[in-house]
Parts: C-alpha cells; structure tokens; sequence
C-alpha cells in the first residue's frame, strides 16, 4: 500500500540505468497534490553528510515539500560541490514537471559513497517516472521497490486513522545505527495538518523507532525520514491519535528493517527494565546490542548470558546505576542468569524462532527501554566483504 | 623466551584438566624468586569483573606479588561467592608451595563466563605446575602455552636493558578491546625497581597499547595485566629507559594480539593525525577502528574509503573538531580520499599485504594518535557462533 494509501498523493518507481543491476527500478518519485503541501523531515547526524540531506534539510526547513525524487544505486556522498550540484539539478527538473519551486522538492540518494551519480540517467529518469505517476497500489510498490538496495523485500505500511490515512516506505538493511538507521523513509497523510505539527510527530516517532534499531553499529551520510502531509481527507485529526499513527508507522517501518537486516538469521529484542532512568535502560540495551560476540553466539543459536553481562558491565555506574549482583537475564523467558550469575541452564532456551527476546532487569528502578538488532552472521560478512569491490 | 628472560623467575605450564580440550596444557604458574617482589597490575574496568580480578586486585595493592597462578579453560566470572573462594583458594594452596602469604598470590582465569572452575583439578594442577618449574626458555613458552584459549600462538616478549631484562607473555584474541583487551599478561624483569615504579611504567605502556587495540569492540570480565620485578639483575634502572622498555613489551605484545585476532586475515592500523588534540585523534580512530561495515570491506580487499569517513563523521564536533571538507584518507600508501571526496582511485591500493595502514589526516591541529584492529571475516563469526553451544 506504501505511501499511495494516503489519499493526495502519486507515487512511481522506474529503472532509470542508475544502479549497477540491469533493468533494476532504481528510481522513485512521490508527488503531494495537495491541496495541503505540509512536510517535516529529520536527518543523519553524520557529518559527512550526502549531498541530498543537505539540498533537503534546507528544503523542508519551511514545512513544505511538493514531492520527493529518491534513488538507489548511488549515495552521492563525498562528492563535494558537484554532487550537490546534481542534486540541486535534480530537484529543478522535477520542479519544472509537477509545477513547483525547486526550493519544495526533496531529493534523497543511497547506494555507494563517493561517487557522482549519472546524472543524465537521473533526469530522464525523474522524467519516466512523472508520466508513470499512479494513486493505486502498484505505483507505491514500484516505489518501494525502486528504493532497495541491499534490502531483500520492499517496506510499507499502511495505517487508517479517524477519517483520515497513514502510508509510508522505507529502505535499509546494512549500515543501521542509532541515531537514525541508513535508510531512506517517506511517510505520507492526507490528514490536515501543519508543518509544525508533522515535525513534532515525526521527531517523536523517530526517537522510539528508527534511532532504537542497530543492525551493525554503523551511521550512513545518507539517512533521511520525510513525512508529508496533503490534507486531502480533509479530516483534522485528533493530535495524540495522530502522533500515535506516525510513532507506529515508523515503530511498523523498523520493525521491517530489522527483519531484512543484512545476513540476519535472527531478529533480537532487548529490553531492560529496573533502571534508574530511561536514558540509563537506553545505554544498557545500546551497549548489549552492539556486542559482536552476542550477535555471533545468537547466530549460532546458543543463548550465551555471558556475553550479555560482560556487554553490560562496560556501561560506566554514573550512566546506569545498578548493582551486578541483583541483575537478572531472561532470554526467550527463561531465566538463565539470576543476581549476575548462572540461573537456569541454558539448554531449556528455546533458540529456534527467528525472535529472539533478551530481557534484562537491573533492579534499580522503575524505568525501561528496548532496542532491536539483529545476529552477526557469514552472509552478513559475506554481503559486505563482497559489496562493490 | 617469555616470563623467563628475566632473571629470578620460574616458570611452569601444565595440562591439569580444566579446559574441555583432552590434555591441553592449561594451568601455568609463575613464581617470582626474589630478591624482591615488586609487582603492579591494570585490570579490566568491566563491571561484572571476574573473581580472579577481585582477588588479585586487592593482592597487588601493596605493591607485592611472589607468584602468579593462570588457568585457561574457564573465567570463573559471575560465579559469585563461590567463585570467590575458588579464586581464595588456589591462591592460599600456591601460597604455601611458594612459603608466601596468600595474599601475595596473583590469580589469573580466562575462558567460559558463568561456571565454577573444576577445583580439584586447579588445585592439583597447582602442585604439578610448582614441581614443574623452571627458569629457561622452554618454562616460560610452556607457561605461554597454557593461557592460549582461541589464540592460534603463543605471545611473549623478551627485551633487553641496560644490565636488565624485560619479558613477559599474553594471551588474547577474541572479546578484545580497550579498555584492557581480553587478556591475560604477565611482564617481568630483574631490574631493581619499586612496586610504585612499576605501576607508573605499566598504567603508561597499557595506555599507548593495550588500550589502543580493537579485535571486536568487546571488552571482557577477566583481563589482567601484572608487571613484576625480582631484582635478580641488580641493576637499577634509568626510569625513561625502563619505562620505555615496558611500553615497548606492551606494545610488542598487543601487536602479538591483533596478529592473531580471532578469523583475521588482515591487522589494520589506523592513525589519525592533524587532530585538535590527542583524545580527539583517538575518537576518530577508535570510530573508525569498531566499524564492522569497514572490517568486512578490508576483509574483501575493498579499500573502502566511504566507510572510512562515513565512521569518521559519527564522532561529535566537540570531540573533535574538523572540516569535513579537508580531510585526507590514505590506504596502504595511496591518497584515495582528498578533501573529503575521492582521491586516487581505490584500484591503485595493494590490499594482498596482511597488514593494512590507513592514515587520516583531519588538517585541524598537530596531534595524533593510533589504534590497531583486524578485519572481520567469516572465520570469526564461525569461531564465535560456534564457541560453546
């Protein structure tokens, strides 16, 4: 259903000869028909951030996209003045065709860093793609699927609010940390709202989804969430159903990421309760899902608490004030490590469901936070020892 | 040459039936025969730390050491207060082989978080280790070979002085990375030296390299490492000499480490220089060093540089200030990313060479640091999916 669900918007997805991969569609197009052009956008904290964040950042400063051109095949990162040239040239021409200001279309690029893109490929694709423009279900998959690259199936989601709709997609797979995951991600409503109050929801709904994924520690220069807003339903929403709607359409989004994270054979939730504060869970949970040794251990099936506590134990007391010897480990609800030592025997943990769940209690406090990762396996090696090369 | 290069120690490496490896020598013992017993130790700052750390912690508090007992074949951490007595009591049955106080016996354990160490083998272990003791080459390279787990060679060092010697041995190669590595390490001398000398000598040869050193971002419950000095030589030292000395065998010794870091095909250096100061230079490194996407890359032969700075460009402005747009990457020689966008194509790179140097210049001050890592390859998520399961 993908960003077309929304009512107001168009969508396409065109194999523009971008990508390295014949034939494969390699550029997207979404375009607001308004009447409302709202839109809020947040951005890799990367400070070699990719020329589109930073043509687009600029852009959706004044709470008002037009449409948005995305394209795999190419990050045009560390380009310099010429890749934000192709960028600038990027949104002008799309400008020209649906009847706006450059300065309200956004581009988002993502592929491999460092090299310019085609750019005649990238018009005459931004060209096939405005005369292939659809409202229905066909034209928000061809751009869902327009925007993979590593990613093994396209991410959608679609949700109804009162009277009004949530649509969105996303790509990412590898290069996923906190803050922000590399991903590109558009969300669209046909709900009225203003610019303001898309951003408020969407920082909302980013901080508790996109930045509480970690596939491989790794940020991307190209990360960027869009969410625009057409007003077509004419419906007002309710502001805490509405921001409930985006926090799920982005909490729905990673979710997905995570399930086609690269290489993944497991999918884990780690959840720490007890804490003396949110932030102190957060660093917890941070800390045990960017452990190699544990993402192994569970590629291999084997429920290893040690690797758990020995992640664990690096947060320093003033971030997480907690006492070893009362902390508790559950995985997949078997207590194998009871007040910081051995509990039940790890045998009896069931390992084979793709899910797996690590619930972690420091018992010195009241306060909680889960991050999602995922395993550490050979294709995962495999894709990025391999990956352009 | 080991621990024995020095004069006034024995050493002994016995199998006695702790690791789960049949006949495996996995017990060694040290013994420091005077004249003196001055000693010092750096330990893991993990907070789950291993009952050996707390033991031996307090041990080498005063400044002396007359023995070391080291096992392989289990951690003994999160094992509570059981495992404290395990730890108290192979201390206490050293202690009156070697007709010394227990609390001047240093413990060691390295393998499995989680399980009680089989006691009686240790404890007998001990005895047959004592009988076994001996001052040449052979002792100490037994004594190397007992605390190897999933290292493929044993590590030692041997350095002369003016009129004294420095030796030492290490174990490591996986769940490495500062602060302390995961490992075990006893360096020795005959020099006439102070147990608060010593600990000034080996808190700054940890820092410029154990501290500096990154198999996998894992840092681990048990890492130990103990400097003694029997005075046998009679010599009393040029403290810049000595200390030079003892950074120079730690730093031989955490090269040793990444040489056989776990499923490395290629040790990688990364020196950051042009940084504002030098903690800034080594928060770039570091970013740099825990970038699984960029260890993959390495292991494909990919001279990735995107990767490189997409990494870089994760450290904060306030730790290390710099202009994106200034930045120079070197690999292997060959300037493949200028002014923050590419250089030389990466095709120029020789990436056959087991080791790879990857030099950035930040262009923001005149200081610099650098730290050491291995690739990350199919062959260490084998060993790690694989460890006990």
């Amino acid at each position: 259903m993908s960003v077309t669900f929304a009512q107001g918007f168009t969508a396409a997805g065109v194999a523009a000869g971008i990508s390295s991969i014949e034939g494969k569609k390699d550029l997207a197009l979404v375009v607001n028909n308004g009447p409302l052009d709202a839109a809020a956008g947040v951005f890799t904290s990367n400070r070699f951030c990719a020329a589109p964040v930073q043509w687009s950042r600029v852009a959706v400063a004044d709470g008002h996209i037009r449409a948005v051109i995305l394209n795999s095949g190419g990050a045009n990162a560390c380009t310099g003045p010429k890749g934000y040239t192709q960028s600038e040239a990027t949104a002008k021409t799309v400008a020209e065709l649906v009847g706006a200001d450059a300065s309200n279309i956004a581009v988002c690029s993502t592929g491999l860093i460092g090299e310019l893109l085609p750019l005649d490929h990238v018009l005459d694709g931004a060209k096939a793609a405005y005369l292939a423009l659809g409202d229905d279900d066909a034209a928000g998959s061809d751009a869902a699927h327009a925007i993979m690259t590593t990613d093994t199936k396209p991410k959608t989601v679609s949700l109804e609010g009162s009277g009004y709709r949530v649509g969105g997609m996303v790509k990412g797979s590898g290069m996923i940390a906190p803050q922000l995951a590399t991903m590109l991600c558009v969300i669209t409503t046909d709900a009225v709202v203003s610019g303001g109050q898309l951003q408020a929801a969407l920082t909302a709904g980013v901080d508790t989804s996109f930045n509480r994924i970690d596939v491989d520690g790794c940020m991307s220069t190209n990360d960027t969430v869009l969410l625009l807003a057409s007003g077509a339903s004419g419906v007002e929403p309710d502001a805490d159903e509405f921001n409930g709607l985006v926090a799920k359409a982005c909490a729905s989004l990673a979710r997905q990421i995570i399930g086609d994270g690269e290489g993944a054979s497991h999918d884990i939730r780690i959840t720490v309760t007890g804490a003396t504060s949110e932030d102190a869970a957060l660093a917890c949970a941070r800390a045990v899902a960017s452990s190699n040794l544990l993402k192994c251990a569970i590629s291999g099936n084997d429920p290893n608490w040690g690797r758990i506590v020995s992640s664990l134990g690096t947060v320093p007391a003033q971030v997480a004030p907690y006492d070893a010897d009362n902390v508790t480990v559950d995985v997949n609800g078997v207590r194998i490590c009871e007040n910081g030592g051995a509990g039940r025997d790890r045998s009896e943990v069931d390992m084979t469901p793709r899910e797996v769940h690590i619930d972690i209690d420091l018992g010195a406090g009241d306060a909680e936070a889960t991050v999602w990762t995922d395993d550490l396996t050979h294709e995962y090696v495999h894709i990025n020892a391999d990956y352009e090369s």
